[in-house]
This record gives C-alpha cells, sequence and structure tokens, in this order.
C-alpha cells in the first residue's frame, strides 16, 4: 500500500476549488506504484488520478507533467494533466507538490499476444514522433551515469558471479555507445503494468515518472524484455513472434535507421542492466519509508545473461 | 449540407502522416455547421473532427483552436485541438485552413428540463473561470461594433415596425452598456444543438467559432433564451424553473456580482438582438455559395419584444 500521504474527503473538496472539474464525488487510494501517493478522484465532470509527488525531485516535476500534457495534446492516450485556476498542472496539497490527471480506461495485459505487442509497437513509433517536438530536456535519468553509480552501491552485496557479470556488462556497454541514434524524451519504463487496453486495442499508457530523453531503441528494448519473454518467469528468452509483431508494428509507423537495428542486442543488454540495477539498489539499499514489495532483482540478471549470450539473434536477420 | 471543400480517403491519410493518431479508418461528411467543412474521422487511435475553415480568417483561427486547448486542458469537455508532428493545430488541407479535434459523445437535447440546464450553468460557470488565464484576445465579433453594421445592412429590408423595434433596442444598449462586468473569452453561441449529454450529465460543448472576449452574463443570457424558453416556438417566455436552475447552477460554482444581476434583463436583450440580426443578415444579405438553410429571423425578433416588455422580470427577484 503506497499512500504515503493520506487526503481527506474535506481536503480534496477545498483543493479542487481550484480546478475547473467540479465537485468531488469520491475518493480511492490507489495500493500501486513506488514513488508517489495516487488516488483515483471521481468529480461531477469525470474521472482522475490525484497524484502526491513523494521523492521526485520538485525541479523536474514539470519535465514530466509537460511531456504528458505534449503528448495528449498529441492524441498519444496517457494521462493528461489538468490545469488549475492558475493556469498550471503542478500544485500543492498536503505540503507535497500534487497533480491531477485524466484517468485512462481499460485494463492491463499480463499476457500479451502478438496483437497486443503490435498495438504497443505502433503507439510506440508514434509517441517517438511526437515527443521530437517536445521542448523540455531531462537526460534519462536512469543512464549509463546512474548505472555506473549504482553499480557501486551495489557491489558489496553480490556474489562473485553476479559482479563479475555486472562489471563485464559495463565495459561493454561503455565500448557500445550510440550517440547519433535518434533520441528524443521517452518513457523508458513501459512494462505491461504501464499500458491499458480495451477491445483489443491500446488504450493508455502511463506512469511516466521514470521517462527521460534517450534512444528511442532503448525504449523499445525495454518493452521487449518485459513484454515479449516466452514465458514472463520460466522462459526469458524472446519469442520471436512477438518481438516481430512489437518491432513490426513499430517500424510501420517509424522505420529504424540501420544503426538503429545494429544497436539492438546492445539496446536489449542496456535495458536489462539498468532493471537489474534498480532492483538490486531497491533491495539491497532500500531508502527509509520505502513500503512496497521488492521486485526480485534475479529476473533481470537472468535476463542479462541471456541477452549477452545470444546478442547476434537480432529478429530481423532470421 | 455543409461540405464546400470535398476530402477524399487518400487526400485524409496523406494528411494524416503529419500526425500522431494512427491510420484512418473512416471518413464521413457532417451535415451541421454553416461556416466550416467539417467530417468525422476515425482513426486507429480514436474519433475525431476535420475541420476545413472555409470563411473565418486565417489569422483568427488560432484564437479559436487555442481557446479551446486551454480549455479542454482546465478539464472541459470541449474538442481538444490535436497537435500536428510540427506541433501546430493548425494545418492545410487541399488549400484550407485546417484542424483536427477530438469528438466528444453525447446526444442534443432539443428539450432540456431543469436538470439539463442545470448542467449547463454549472459547466459554464467552470468555463468562464477556466476561461479568465486564457492569454488570447479576440473581441466578440458579434457585439455592439458588428450590431450596428449589421443593423445598417439589413435595415432596407425591414417593416417599418421590426425597424422601429431594432433602432429602439439599439439606442437602449448603447445607453446601457457595462465595460466592468466580469468577462474573458466566451463562447456566445451555447444552443442546444452545440451541447451533448449523456446519461444525463453534460458531456461536451463545441462549435467555439464565435467565441470571443464578452461579459459572462452575456454568454449566460444567450443560454437562457435558447435553454429556458417556454415553449420553443410556441411560447417564448423564459420558463421560471428552468432559468433558476441554469442561473443557480452557474451561481453556485462562480457566485453573480450584483452588477451582473443588475444586468440581466439588460443581458437578454442584447443576447435576442445579437441572433436576431445575424439571421436578419443570412437571409437578407447571403454569402455567395452559402448552401444551408436559413434560421427564421423572426423567433429572436419575437424574444426581443419579450424581453423589451418584461425586462422588469428577473428570476431573483421573485
Amino acid at each position: 500500500m503506497s499512500v504515503f500521504t493520506p487526503v481527506s474527503d474535506g481536503q480534496l473538496a477545498g483543493w479542487l476549488k481550484s480546478y475547473s472539474v467540479g465537485a468531488p464525488l469520491a475518493l480511492e487510494p490507489i495500493a500501486a506504484g513506488i514513488e508517489n501517493t495516487n488516488y483515483f478522484v471521481t468529480t461531477s465532470q469525470g474521472r482522475y488520478v490525484l497524484t502526491l509527488f513523494e521523492r521526485l525531485p520538485a525541479a523536474e516535476v514539470p519535465f514530466y507533467l509537460e511531456l504528458m500534457a505534449h503528448l495528449a495534446r498529441h492524441g498519444i492516450p496517457c494521462p493528461a494533466p489538468i490545469a488549475g485556476l492558475d493556469d498550471r498542472y503542478l500544485s500543492t496539497l498536503n505540503g507535497k507538490p500534487a497533480a491531477l490527471v485524466t484517468r485512462l480506461e481499460g485494463a492491463s495485459v499480463d499476457n500479451p499476444g502478438p496483437g497486443e505487442c503490435a498495438e504497443l509497437g505502433a503507439l510506440l513509433a508514434r509517441m517517438h514522433l511526437a515527443a521530437r517536438s517536445y521542448g523540455g530536456y531531462l537526460e534519462n535519468p536512469r543512464g549509463p551515469k546512474w548505472w555506473r553509480s549504482a553499480a557501486a552501491d551495489v557491489r558489496p552485496f553480490l556474489d562473485a558471479g553476479s559482479a563479475a557479470l555486472m562489471d563485464e556488462e559495463l565495459r561493454f556497454q561503455a565500448q557500445h555507445r550510440f550517440p547519433d541514434l535518434p533520441r528524443a524524451a521517452v518513457h523508458a519504463d513501459l512494462f505491461r503494468d504501464n499500458a491499458v487496453f480495451r477491445n483489443g486495442r491500446i488504450s493508455g499508457v502511463f506512469d511516466f515518472y521514470f521517462a527521460g530523453v534517450d534512444c528511442f531503441i532503448f525504449d523499445l528494448a525495454v518493452c521487449a524484455n518485459d513484454w515479449c519473454l516466452v514465458h514472463p518467469e520460466n522462459d526469458r528468452r524472446l519469442d520471436g513472434e512477438r518481438t516481430r509483431a512489437l518491432l513490426g508494428a513499430y517500424a510501420q509507423v517509424r522505420p529504424l535507421l540501420p544503426a538503429e537495428r545494429d544497436a539492438w542486442p546492445v539496446m536489449l543488454r542496456a535495458a536489462a542492466l539498468r532493471f537489474w540495477l534498480s532492483r538490486l539498489h531497491d533491495k539491497h539499499l532500500p531508502r527509509p519509508g520505502e513500503l512496497v514489495k521488492v521486485h526480485n532483482p534475479a529476473h533481470f540478471g537472468a535476463i542479462l545473461e541471456l541477452r549477452a549470450a545470444s546478442a547476434a539473434q537480432a529478429p530481423w536477420t532470421g
């Protein structure tokens, strides 16, 4: 249960007087989410999500809110921040930075098929195209610089085999940087639980609070490592059909450059490394007051080992 | 049938490549609308309305599109313009200025009851509050200056009684200006056919192409003269229950100032005059190529006469 900051009905009603969304009808805490306090809010106007930012640096929050607003006004089905009467997206509630965003309709899919992977790929390509005109800039906060710092933090907790895998991967990634690949602000955390579907179509993507400027192909690799596994726990190889569906639908909207195709195996490893490191960090160095269950880091350690071993098998070479 | 500029499936598909809304699935002309060419557009992403601007001065279109975008991001259920990959709302299609906006769900109500009038009043108040932070400026293009010019144009076509009514009302309005009443960009044309309802709640307001900066209370008077008649054709007096529902729900969200209450009878007359004049103008001086059926001007002439005769009966005095 991730409600760090309680909000009462009366506090909500007072706060909503600064918005044009009508009177509150319901307030319901959301258990999921590890970084912020979230509530479902229903008003006479519609359904929203209220987020109180618990840990993000206050100076960085506008980057995320403006990114969502930018994508929403380009037609991307993501939470659209609601501006208050002061014309700002960011406000304060109970002493915390707070924002109201639209609530998306639909349900997440635990076991996506090729159809859902194709829906995701097409939407991701449209997001990438739309993000190119976004003026905000924040380097991916979980990029290579963070990898090195997180690796130094977690190394004391690793056995010799894991430490060697980590050091070898950091060395490999440092030798394979792609500064010239197309990039913009990307989601960078688009796991299955951050997307919803309705009637077989993708109806929303959310939780942009790990977004940052990075390569488009890295964003795709993050998705493949979660959406396209042969089995989500028992066989972490990439399923050929779903991977081709993801990449094929993406490329129909935004054709991939040869350099992006060449980078694919490296990006799959980079994406695995990033989540292995963050899960190791969450497990071994939990922040004070952290209330949520820690994901098992071994999952992404295993993915990294597999991707490093099968780097040559790019889906478009078969 | 108001399609002045035909658009083919192929032209639409090409044009949509500059947007992030997916591939087109359907294109359907909209018969209603007297100023622009409108199509319903369905894509793999959602449902939209495509508008080709036929008559609005190109320099004024951004005022309307930015107003809708402003209101939409404040949570007002109005058409939200979709930005293209160039990050602009306004584009060109078949040589005409063109824009894509979201399509609202719901149905118009021919015979609104007190519940629907209250829904409208509350939403109108929220729109007015949200509009105060809108930075665009365009004086109501159908304001007093236009009344005088339109009156001069149509006077030759009027019988003596109508000409006297018109001249008397212009004189009366000139003596009763309210420059200090709260104002901002208002819809100014929110008739029943420009709003939709779903499950008894107002789910959208649209057709902002007569919007302009004017008094909030004028906007309310425009609504009352269409939504609150005892009978839409046979008895043009204001129905007390529905008028009180409209004004009461409005005032719960945005309390009316004493000066606004004082101005109410004058504003009902001003609102009647504005639509009487525009319908007279459309009838007697149709623009070349005008294809639509002309509304009967006598309807608003009769409303004006009634309002002028019963000016003292403000709903809050009873």
